[in-house]
């Protein structure tokens, strides 16, 4: 996939990133994933400064354990053959209460937004308590999230009644489809996290064979959303999540219909991300069928150079912010909404020597 | 090519993976493959005890030999560029009908159920001998089968002769198209084997030039199944055979409207196969135009971890049936024919780095 | 590309593969290319003797050289970095024409059917003199080779003139198209080559841009033929030339259309080939614009083993006549031109690891 | 993407390569492209005694330093981590005005047309400066330019109005849309440089996703040009900028409406060019957001060879004039408009083992 440029182009000076999360505000369209890897309270704080979001997984290490810290650097240290099972018995201890409030409160007390994640099964229980604590944001991410769940051993998450229980806006995810997206917006929250299977630290896709590519899924999800809005007039955030590793990445999300993006991996190799050098997917620990791995990511830079640069790299990793804006001034938009009305071909990925005269398909 | 997630998700606890072959009930809907390599006796035994089949090859080695062990330990212990002469050599000693009678009561006296492969040249003559020896199931396969073979050398097999002559299921193939699958279900069939050419030990593609993708092979033969179904209320057995290698490959087979799936080298990457380590196809040690080749697969883990897990293996290799039973939930369906309904599209293979935002094709 | 099994199979005995040229029959329908590495008086010899034709190149070394030997061993000696430019001065030597006599004389005395191939621009001056020395075929061959062209330096060559000057059938190339291939068959020719670039030896693509795929180019060549017979009753040999390297190729080309195919790099590599294990293609040693380069590719057996096994081997590069011959059965056909109306599907070129459920595209 | 060979074939020598860019004449349809690693006042000399024309840029080396020579050995000798960073403080001299006019006299002293590129930001003040000065022909260029740019730093550049400051051609680029092509022609222009993001040392894909494949490019803008002609009688040169590597490239670059090309690489890798054996894109010394990269090019031989040959190399990247001729001559092209009618499909890149027998897709 390739982006064309358009008829006029804009200074990146005079172009705005925001981000609207029901009665939240972001100046950049950037959240940092909910994986033990990637945020922390205090990386969480570092997203909360630099204009973004960190969400914090409440069903991970960091409320498991009094000391995180001391459990991460085992992970980190663990032998590549051995990481999967380490990791398995670090997340069978149970979750504690009185953590999800200490965690929470760590984040409140630097004056940050504070963004949670729980799995569907526990949203019930767990969210309220995380509002009362003092969450800003509560998000519902599990692997595949739909509006209709059928089981046995637990009453389906009816999303209305969750957000009947809480004040605060809702994120849910992941989805990839027009209709799932379209039915869990109208059970009322606030944004979808968009995609199945894209993370590099996610194997999904391998073990179970499902998954959508970024582009048609954010299409699609992107689509809801317009209908949805035309409809009701509430305009609920499509975020894409997974797969965004270079700024060219983040502005094809964009211009697919993303209204931001949830990203891993890239925060995951700065010097602030707690995971030191290491990212894994929140479905690896699995006991039975894990998916995902940890993967060597390394150390790369600061959050201040991902994010805003300067850089000396030129593989498209740091300063996504700078190249979004780049991207809006050569398609010519001066908001997140009018770079949703670029054009985008199909294209060969990246073009490598002996290969570039090729065609592009039209969308 | 990936599978869609559903707009309504299930439990896994809550799903069903029966798959039934004439009057026989398997639990867990995968085979063993026909292959020396695979199935021994042995082999087939724990097969039947995790719920599914092993089909035991009765012109392979185990009807050739007293002591297939040994011959199978001449196979691995062979130098790589020796190893199609020898299995040459090997596969031209004689079939000794009272070996095939041992080898059926070496499966029938551990309680198993008994599945045995012929060819079809041969199948008049040994078919109704391992019946009368007590084979449940016969499976008559080539490369190619259909229902009408024209042949100077001996008389063309006619299906509907052999059934007249035998009393227990029988399933068919190799397959791949509409029209040849409709006509063999047509000669009284209960199971069809559906795959030309994409197994792991596999060369036909090269030598001949012949093969269908297993996506399209799958769609076809299932049209066909519906097709007889809805004509004569009959339900044929449509098992995907070759190139399953994960999870996430059998998935797709079954959402493209396989019943069930014959595998082969991931079974012999456990512990308990004869072939210690390595795989070989059958039509490899064919004496003038071999069309396989030995292949040296590992031994990875127990039976029991590939079906089940647990597993610390993140690669979908291991736990095949829970990643079934996790897709069917992802996908909303009970049942395996409820699997048949979900969605697949047209995607990247697997996404590696910088290649993530592509578009799906829709089928 | 892959060739779909048929509903009906046949026994491989009793197929036949019969190729005409004019009022020439070759048993197997496999030309030996007019490359100085491929095709000398012997090896054309044993082409014959084995049912075939090998068609010596009148411009080559075997017409500049008293000793074509010693001048192919400083070839096969060269370092890599030297090759094409020995090349270019080996081939400064004039021709000489009663060399042409003597090499003619060498093919006719062992008593085979003798093929020569001549460029357009020599064609009028060689072919007549080739004929009286006992040549039995005129291959008249050059990268594109037109009815139409146009030239100040030389008149121009007329196919129907030439035709008129000599009594022998003559095969025409390459060509790509329809028009083009139809205008050729228009002027009386008995065959055409198909294939501009697709050769091993030859980088005609990356030097010019020019290049027709070898499926796309034989179906179009194939419709002409079938046209122009429609049309007049004469049957023109369509043979697919060049990037022939296994069964499975030989075989997708017969399925496209064509009567035969000619085959350099296979070839090349056996014992009897007097490239001694290199290859070049025949526009490699243009002073100015080589477009090809000598490769390194090895002996790897007899021609017997190529075109009738038995063999080892399980890559499909060795026994095509085999591999022709089970295609054949598979597809139920028992002629080349039962075989032209086989199906074929775009499909994934081989299947590897992990990219085995992919979708067939339809012609 | 490969060119089908013509009905008629024209023998090479019959066969012109002009290009008019407004008053000038050139001989051949190649300009070498405005990096510092590529021309030099002396090789802009040597490119217009070849017949081409090598454009200097205005804003690089050779206007910021006295002695551009040692700052030009300074990249060409800094380890691979540290390039980026050397040229982003190299690029950070200011541009002198007296250096610009040296520059020029340098080139035209030595008898040569003289063409300079200048930025849309500085063309204003810097292109009357150099058409005083002596220059040509100017270029405006930046990544993406179009016919309305918005600023607030800035006046954005009023192309009608710059035409009217100065009275020599002016070419401008890049795009690589229809429409804004055609609202670049309507400015009065008398060329356009097509291709965003395809040059071998440009990584604007990676950074911020733009960018579209030379051959849909080029189509788009060529129709543009043709559209303008019909309407106007006045005729834009369309020259293809970036990703050109063999003569394989040219050819299909004017086969898609080309009627020239900017070459950067294959110059760069010549012994004359000022690069010593790397290149960088304009883009790459950017202070926060630098995308191309210095890449090792090497030096693989004359201006001359690159040009006109002879050669011993094979693989198209020597001798681009005869290559030029030999496919028109295939296509029965006498002149480049004659082969803008050739034929062009789609196929795979570069044919490698095993994956000739494929299908072409048609325009």
């Amino acid at each position: 996939m390739a982006i064309v440029p358009g008829d006029v182009t804009v200074n990146p000076d005079q172009t705005t990133t925001d981000l609207e999360i029901g009665s939240h505000h972001l100046a950049i369209p950037i959240l940092a994933a909910a994986m033990d890897a990637v945020v922390s309270p205090s990386f969480a704080v570092k997203m909360h400064q630099a204009g973004g979001l960190g969400v914090m997984n409440l069903e991970g290490l960091q409320t498991r354990y009094d000391d995180p810290e001391e459990r991460l650097a085992l992970i980190s240290q663990a032998p590549k053959e051995e990481a999967t099972a380490i990791l398995q018995k670090l997340y069978s201890a149970p979750i504690r209460d009185e953590l999800v409030g200490k965690r929470i409160q760590e984040m409140k007390g630097a004056g940050a937004t504070c963004a949670v994640s729980v799995t569907p099964q526990s949203a019930k229980r767990m969210a309220p308590a995380a509002v009362e604590a003092g969450a800003d944001i509560i998000v519902v991410q599990s692997t595949v999230t739909t509006a209709r769940h059928i089981s046995k051993s637990y009453h389906g998450l009816v999303f209305s009644e969750l957000l009947d229980m809480i004040s605060v806006p809702v994120i849910v995810g992941n989805c990839v489809t027009y209709s799932t997206a379209l039915e869990l917006m109208e059970t009322g929250i606030d944004g979808i996290l968009v995609g199945v299977g894209p993370g590099a630290a996610c194997t999904t896709r391998e073990v179970v064979g499902v998954g959508v590519p970024q582009v048609t899924a954010t299409l699609d999800c992107a689509a809801a959303r317009e209908e949805y809005f035309n409809r009701t007039g509430k305009y609920v955030a499509v975020i894409t999540d997974g797969g965004i590793r270079t700024g060219g990445d983040l502005c094809k999300a964009i211009v697919a219909g993303a209204d931001g993006v949830m990203i891993g991996t890239p925060f995951a190799q700065t010097q602030e991300a707690p995971g030191k050098g290491f990212n894994w997917g929140m479905a690896t620990p699995h006991a039975a069928l894990p998916r995902g791995t940890r993967i060597n990511v390394g150390v790369r830079g600061t959050l201040e150079q991902v994010l805003f640069g300067p850089t000396s790299l030129t593989d498209g990793t740091q300063n996504l912010v700078g190249a979004l804006k780049a991207c809006m001034g050569m398609c010519g938009a001066f908001s997140i909404r009018d770079l949703h009305r670029a054009e985008m071909i199909v294209a060969p990925a990246i073009q490598t020597e002996g290969k570039v005269f090729q065609m592009a398909g039209r969308l």
